[in-house]
Parts: structure tokens; C-alpha cells; sequence
């Protein structure tokens, strides 16, 4: 009971720091999220006629209309994030006649990538590949609706890149962390720690793979203390509005300008 | 004939700043388009909660969900310019509790708000309002469909205005220039001078009633220099993605930070 007093007035002062004056700001979430991460200092340079090649799951895909199939169509992109950093490209390198694609695909784990990577990745020759893909690779096991474990996706996603790069070996990669919001709907503590597993191995794959790796969790963590998990995504996984800009800003974050 | 040789090294030049040197960037298109008008000078803030509605015709639309009528709703938005503003206003400012609609009609003129504004507007009690209208209200005309004229456009607009500031005294509105690409595909060289009045109309409008203004017409002409016409519009009037990204960061540019 004595401790009232403190505690509500720790209380106002997060709830003021979650209203009107907002504690952080993009860049500021981008850039406190990815201090001291040193695979975050490996950037990407768009050389003239680029083709850029946006891979993964329903995050990526984002209602994208699949019959669409030139470069740089509105539909064709979906209205996710990686229609939301096509947009930013586009505006940002007029000069460089970028070619942009998205072939994510919704519910897709890492064997499902690599079952379509002739079609969907090596014919398109990318000269950026950028790949989000894991959360269902966890999701589905969690759920009992698939087996693979982290090793499973640790060794697939391992292959498919070794092969990638057999077929280009001048191909930049991107690669994004899968995050999950906890708290918010589907995600819950008995996601944690073995999620985790799953960030640490895509890390690790980009180190290794020499890719430029965006942390999209601790960009999800540190949005939280501007806004609630709620804002930035409906279920935990897929990002709203709000949260698959912040993603674009991020992914923008390793282009070099 | 004894110019050729400086006629060719003229091309050159202008090959080459088309291509990899991209001579303007953003925000130097928006900047420099905006320079020394004065109407632009006026800048938007958004209070916490503040209610924000996109109005216009196709290029605000922009294939939006008519049925999707709630806020931050990402099919309710469309792909358009209207959403990629609404991605960057959510984006950067997480605190203040924002609620952004798009009730743009593809095909409208003034007289098409004016029908549907009580439940497309007045109802919606926008604390901030952004309207883009009048390239319908000049090319349906020209096309020998619509029997406006400019001076249609002015008393229907300033009516329409009129009528919004007796039933919201205190929205802040946002008017976007109507603009047109000349060369590309509808538009050619005999739309002009008649709609360079359509867009004086809006400027005048904009000045009457105190509203932050868009020169779009200024930020295409200016994004010229930097890629061609049809780069940034597919048929002279509507936005390619490159275009809605670049009018996206022309209308953030009118909120105050």
C-alpha cells in the first residue's frame, strides 16, 4: 500500500510517454534498435537497373495480386512493407531505373520457398534479394501442423542460399529477422524462449552469408515505447499500417544512400 | 548543321543527368518545387486524436474497399498517395492516436463531393482535410461529357468550402493542386493553357480559405529533371507508384513536425 503513491506516479509517466509526446520517433526507433548491431553496418548499393526481388511469407506478401506479373505494378506488390519501400525506392533513385518484385507468399515456410526458388527467384536473377521468412516455420510447429524444428529451418534456409549463390553469385542479400509481438493476440509467452531460436538462427545465416540483416524485433520492441504492440501489428505477427511503414523505414535503413 | 556537335554534347549532358547522376533527389524535388510560395508557408498540426480525411477522385482513391469503412484500415485506404501518407504519418507520430480515412471517388468533380459531402465528410467531422479535385472537372469537359467550365470549378468548390467551415469551423484543410504531365499519353499539348486555370482556381481557393497547398503541378515538373514523365505518371494523370510517393512526401511536407 505505501508503495501506491510511487507506483501511480510511474504509471503517469508512462502513460504520458505512450501520449502526446510520443518518447521516440523514426529515426530514433530505427537507430536505438540497431546501435551496436554490426551486421546492421553491412549496407546494400543499388547499381543502375537493378532488379530488387522481395521473398517470404504473408508479411511479405500482403494481398498481393499473383497473375500481376511486371516489375514495379501497384497490385503486384501488395500494400505491405515491401510495397511501402518499392514506393520509397522508386521515389528515392529515379535515375537507376530499379526493377522491384514481390514473391512472398502467404503461409509459406523456408522448404515452400525453396520448392518455387527456381520460378519465383533464380529466373527473375535479382541483383538484391531480400528474404523475411521464419515465424511460420515456428507457428506451425507450435500449432502441431508441421514438424520441421530450428535445425530444419537453420538447414533449409542454409541450402536455399547455397544455392542461390551458386546461381548468383553477385546477388546482395537481405535478410530480415522473423519477430513476434508478445501480448498481442496469437503471440504469448509459450512462444519464448524457443522464438528466439529462430531470430538467433537468421542472424546467424546472414552473418554467415555476409547479408545485410534488419532487426526487425528490436525495432518491434523499442516501437513499444512510443505506442502499444497493438499499433503496430493486429495479431502479433502481421504488422499494421503503422508497423509495416516502420519495417519499409527500416529495410530503406540498409540502402545505401 | 555547325551546332550539331553542341547540340549532341547538350544531349549527352541531359542523357546523363537522367540517368545515373539523377540530379535532383527528394526532399530536393519537394524543396525545390515549393520555393518562394508563399501559400506553402502554411503548415498543418495534428492535435492527439485528430481525425484525417483524404477526398477526391481516382488518384485519391485509388482502388480503395468502399466497403472497409473503418480508420487505418489498409484495403479502406487504397494504394495510392492517400495511404502512403497515411503509412508515414502512423509511422511518425505512433503517439497521437490517429484516425485517417480515404473517401476519394474515381471519375468525381467538384459537384460529385458536393452530392455525397454530408456522409462523406460533415459526418465524419475531420479535424484535418485534404482534398484533391479538378482534373476531372477540365478533362471531362474537354472530352465533350461534362459542360463545367473553370468558372463551374471555382464557385463550386468555394461553395463546397463554404459549406464545410459553417459545419466545422475549425477543420484545417489541405488542397492539393490539380496537375497534369503533358507528353504522356492523355496529355498532350492542347489541354493547355485551359487547365493551367483549373490549377490557378485551386491556388486562389487555397489562399481564400487559409489551407496548406500542394504545387503537385511544380513537384511533376520538377521531377523531370530526374526521370521522364511517364516514370512517375502512367497516362499523364494518374500517379505510377513513383508519382504517389513522391506526392506522399509532398503532403507530409505540409505537417508541422
Amino acid at each position: 500500500m505505501e508503495q501506491q503513491p510511487n507506483s501511480n506516479r510511474r504509471n503517469f509517466i508512462r502513460n504520458v510517454s505512450l501520449g502526446s509526446l510520443a518518447a521516440l520517433s523514426l529515426p530514433d526507433i530505427v537507430s536505438a534498435a540497431t546501435k551496436d548491431m554490426k551486421a546492421h553496418a553491412k549496407k546494400v548499393t543499388l547499381k543502375k537497373d537493378a532488379v530488387i526481388l522481395f521473398q517470404g511469407d504473408s508479411i511479405t506478401d500482403a494481398g498481393r495480386k499473383r497473375d500481376q506479373t511486371e516489375a514495379n505494378n501497384t497490385s503486384a506488390l501488395g500494400n505491405g512493407y515491401a510495397y511501402l519501400a518499392a514506393a520509397a525506392l522508386l521515389k528515392e533513385f529515379p535515375g537507376k531505373n530499379l526493377k522491384i518484385y514481390n514473391k512472398g507468399i502467404s503461409g509459406n515456410k523456408v522448404y515452400q520457398l525453396a520448392e518455387r526458388w527456381d520460378a519465383d527467384c533464380l529466373q527473375i536473377k535479382p541483383d538484391v534479394l531480400s528474404i523475411l521468412i521464419g515465424v511460420n516455420d515456428y507457428w506451425h510447429m507450435f500449432n502441431g501442423n508441421y514438424s520441421g524444428t530450428v535445425k530444419t529451418y537453420r538447414d533449409d534456409f542454409t541450402a536455399l542460399l547455397e544455392r542461390t549463390k551458386q546461381q548468383l553469385p553477385d546477388v546482395q542479400l537481405i535478410i530480415g529477422e522473423p519477430f513476434a509481438v508478445n501480448g498481442v493476440k496469437a503471440v504469448t509467452d509459450k512462444w519464448f524462449p524457443a522464438f528466439d531460436e529462430y531470430r538467433a538462427a537468421a542472424h546467424e545465416i546472414a552473418t554467415k552469408f555476409n547479408a545485410a540483416f534488419i532487426p526487425y524485433q528490436a525495432i518491434y520492441d523499442k516501437a513499444q515505447q512510443s505506442a502499444p504492440g497493438s499499433y503496430w501489428t493486429g495479431d502479433g505477427v502481421h504488422p499494421a499500417i503503422a508497423g509495416a511503414s516502420l519495417m519499409a523505414a527500416s529495410w530503406m535503413d540498409v540502402i545505401r544512400k
